[in-house]
């Protein structure tokens, strides 16, 4: 049974508020043998910070630090991935649980969703592997069936689960007291990496994240649409930290902001 | 003091685990004199049903039911609008708080934000009558200066405030084990009334909500788009509830479903 791998959790603490943690990421937290960051060391971690200030007792627990450099060599990211799935795998022998703790929610642009990726792609080869040699051996394998303990197939079975947390689009727009989306219209969420033209001149409202190296780019593409279409413009910057910032309309978006700026494009309602 | 207005909680109580309220939410719902909430009755509210079950007293709380029945006729939606927003105004007489609650996010497709805007509308025509009445008696009025106590103005100020909740997407896409977007991937969002042909053509990942009346259609229109773009699809109605029902590909989704289904339609990652 020790040989056994224990549950590892994407826990999404939410845009910054301790308070927006839900009910069930504080009880994951609270039970979690280890605490995982995407940072460095804890001080340098939003996340970690906001999900201190709503469970104390995270300080007491082990932690493990992921630096997760930002790099747009793949071969390097890949790299990053790989080993951080790794020493996560050694973390969580003896059935241990670890709570990997993330901004927003671990589904939307989250650097988790790569070692979520690689367990499973692991336990898909793993479960293939184990196929074939009882293919081999000529015993039929039931579909589903346990591996029984210290075999190779179970030693794989890192579990992964994903706990929702709030999205900064989600709070932002409610500290603005705007709606995303109302009736029939859309909603539509990108990056500043992304091809921002072709997203903005989509129908409804436009959400875009992570763009504070380019709200220069953004403002002049907004002013061109502003010519023939009714919009309404804002940018948050760090939303829920000390230093948030708020911009209302398109004259107040500055040449660039801070990296973690969303800007949210709303055509006017009838 | 007593003539003012208090404060209308709009409040996200998530797709259907308890466990998915915010600790803000807990507590507004906790402190709040008044339980708003958008059905007959409590029986048949599911956001009532799922807060309760995180904060049982509520039950001993105060409780107006707004029965917004769903109609394409606009001129009706907006007198029910109208109407649930005059009730709400008597209900926060005298300066208390009431918790309106809502499935899901207060900012994403929510019966809500008809009523913040109303609100939002009220407070501008008082500011302007006010200001007006001001010029006229050649008073010279400093922005955002305080009302009188009794003075017709303040006396209109509701406050609204929403607070986050996890949408049902966020959760379909934990429970699924699935990113919604990662790297530099759009995400797109709409429901079952909106373009879905235009929406399912966009790249990156498409969210149609509130479409079990024409999951048939989407199957066809998905096939089609299928044979030359590789997408992986998925169905959920009713998230967090007993009678949850999951699709897993195409050929799986039903020619309808419950009214809350949710269809996730992602292009195969490279």
């Amino acid at each position: 049974m020790n040989n056994k791998y224990g549950t590892l959790y994407g826990v999404g603490v939410g845009p910054g508020a301790p308070d927006l943690l839900t009910l069930r990421a504080v009880d994951i937290i609270r039970n979690a043998d280890i605490i995982c960051i995407p940072q460095k060391d804890k001080y340098s971690c939003r996340a970690y910070q906001i999900a201190e200030e709503a469970v104390p007792e995270i300080s007491e627990k082990e932690c493990a630090c992921f630096d997760f450099k930002m790099t747009r060599d793949e071969e390097e990211l890949r790299r990053i991935h790989a080993d951080a799935y790794r020493r996560i795998k050694n973390l969580l022998t003896g059935g241990r649980t670890a709570a990997f703790l993330m901004i927003g929610d671990p589904s939307v642009y989250s650097s988790f969703s790569y070692i979520a990726k690689l367990a499973a792609d692991d336990q898909a080869k793993k479960a293939e592997a184990k196929k074939a040699e009882a293919k081999e051996a000529d015993v039929k394998m039931v579909e589903g069936e346990e591996a029984e303990d210290g075999c190779d197939a179970s030693d794989t079975r890192i579990k992964v689960i994903n706990v929702s947390g709030i999205s900064s689009y989600h709070e932002i727009a409610a500290r603005l007291g705007i709606s995303l989306c109302e009736g029939d219209e859309e909603l539509h969420i990108g990056t500043g990496n992304g091809n921002i033209e072709e997203l903005l001149a989509l129908p409804g409202t436009k959400v875009i994240m992570k763009c504070g190296k380019i709200t220069g780019v953004i403002r002049e593409c907004l002013r061109n649409i502003g010519k023939y279409r009714d919009i309404t413009v804002y940018g948050v910057a760090d939303c829920g930290l000390p230093d948030e910032k708020v911009y209302y309309g398109l004259e107040e978006l500055p040449d660039s902001s801070d990296y973690m700026t969303t800007i949210i494009v709303k055509e006017k309602s009838r």
